[in-house]
């Protein structure tokens, strides 16, 4: 399985970057091709501008067709690929780091990730991801997260993003307590990560 | 009272642009002081990276008093400020667009918007708003936001951001769908921005 993976944090020592070098690792020992994007490391430009946002529906998928030699092509070009993705992120105030959320913004557009029909209902989703996971760091308590604060993070994956891009079977872990945890409590957490793959992307051509 | 107003749309023609000129129209009328902020005019750097990001709690305090001369410290020092805030952005994807998000990102930073007290408990919000107002557009009907969505902006403005700051009288209105809306539908919404603004920043010192 062709597996995209997105990390964003910036800073090269951060639980995120541990847990996407541990995906990659478990994914590449189960035989999966993984093409790992670190966002921050290929300081990917995250603003929309006018010029791409005026393009809509229809007219999009033309307009991807022409930008080839535009540097966002190859983002889109790499999502469209992806059979699997996974995205690794901190929650900073209930979003994705602003990086992140640009990369959603520029790639995620009609004519890659959905289609826009004409007339009412449902758009048309476009992806091919046969498994998507979300993983988060947070320094919020769980229980705290889902009460008071509603995990805003938890409905823009899950009921927003992926299901208009077709994605169904999409799935989001959260790590943390992250600043007041333990190198043990860590430690278990990378652990968990090996069954996370398995559970959500299978075994294809183990080369164990 | 002085009012910051924060626009983040892409393009100059947009119903965000018109929403944020019909609001600073009608807080200046009523004799406040509006401090306008365009981001994508201005053209603001939204990436927070590792060095701004390593400082936290109290470090972060002295990191504020030390770059006085990056221009992040003016975004800073107006949203310290403020009395009031009003903040104009779409709806994508259930978040802010990328140079909004960013713009929360570096700008609400402990020892500007929260301090982290040491041991357990609450943060200490810093802000002095008295009034904050979130106007958003969306192409999705509301009941769909919230039924099927979970409308997760409503979260991030009104449960995750803005009390963390010790902001109590915060609010958040969304038009739409705005894509499919009649011109006089839009003259409609435009008009009820004035009682938006009255109801929210009341009338100080009018000049009429």
């Amino acid at each position: 399985m062709r597996v995209l993976s997105i990390l964003a944090h910036p800073r090269p020592d951060s639980f995120c970057h541990a847990i996407a070098e541990r995906a990659r690792v478990a994914l590449s020992r189960r035989g999966h091709d993984v093409v790992s994007c670190d966002l921050y490391q290929e300081n990917f430009d995250p603003i929309l501008r006018a010029a791409e946002s005026a393009t809509s529906g229809l007219d999009a998928e033309a307009a991807f067709d022409e930008i080839v030699d535009d540097p966002i092509h190859d983002y889109r070009a790499d999502l469209v690929r992806a059979e699997g993705l996974f995205v690794v992120h901190p929650n900073w105030w209930g979003k994705p780091p602003a990086i992140l959320a640009g990369w959603i913004d520029r790639v995620f557009v009609p004519g890659v990730a959905y289609r826009i029909e004409t007339g009412e209902g449902m758009p048309e989703g476009l992806l091919n991801l046969r498994a998507a996971l979300i993983l988060n760091t947070s320094n919020t308590p769980g229980e705290q997260e889902q009460a008071m604060l509603g995990d805003p993070l938890e409905s823009m994956w899950t009921r927003c993003i992926l299901p208009f891009c077709g994605v169904t079977n999409g799935s989001r872990t959260v790590f943390g307590p992250v600043a007041s945890s333990t190198a043990r409590q860590r430690t278990d957490w990378l652990a968990s990560i090996d069954g996370l793959v398995d559970a959500h992307f299978g075994v294809f051509g183990s080369q164990e």
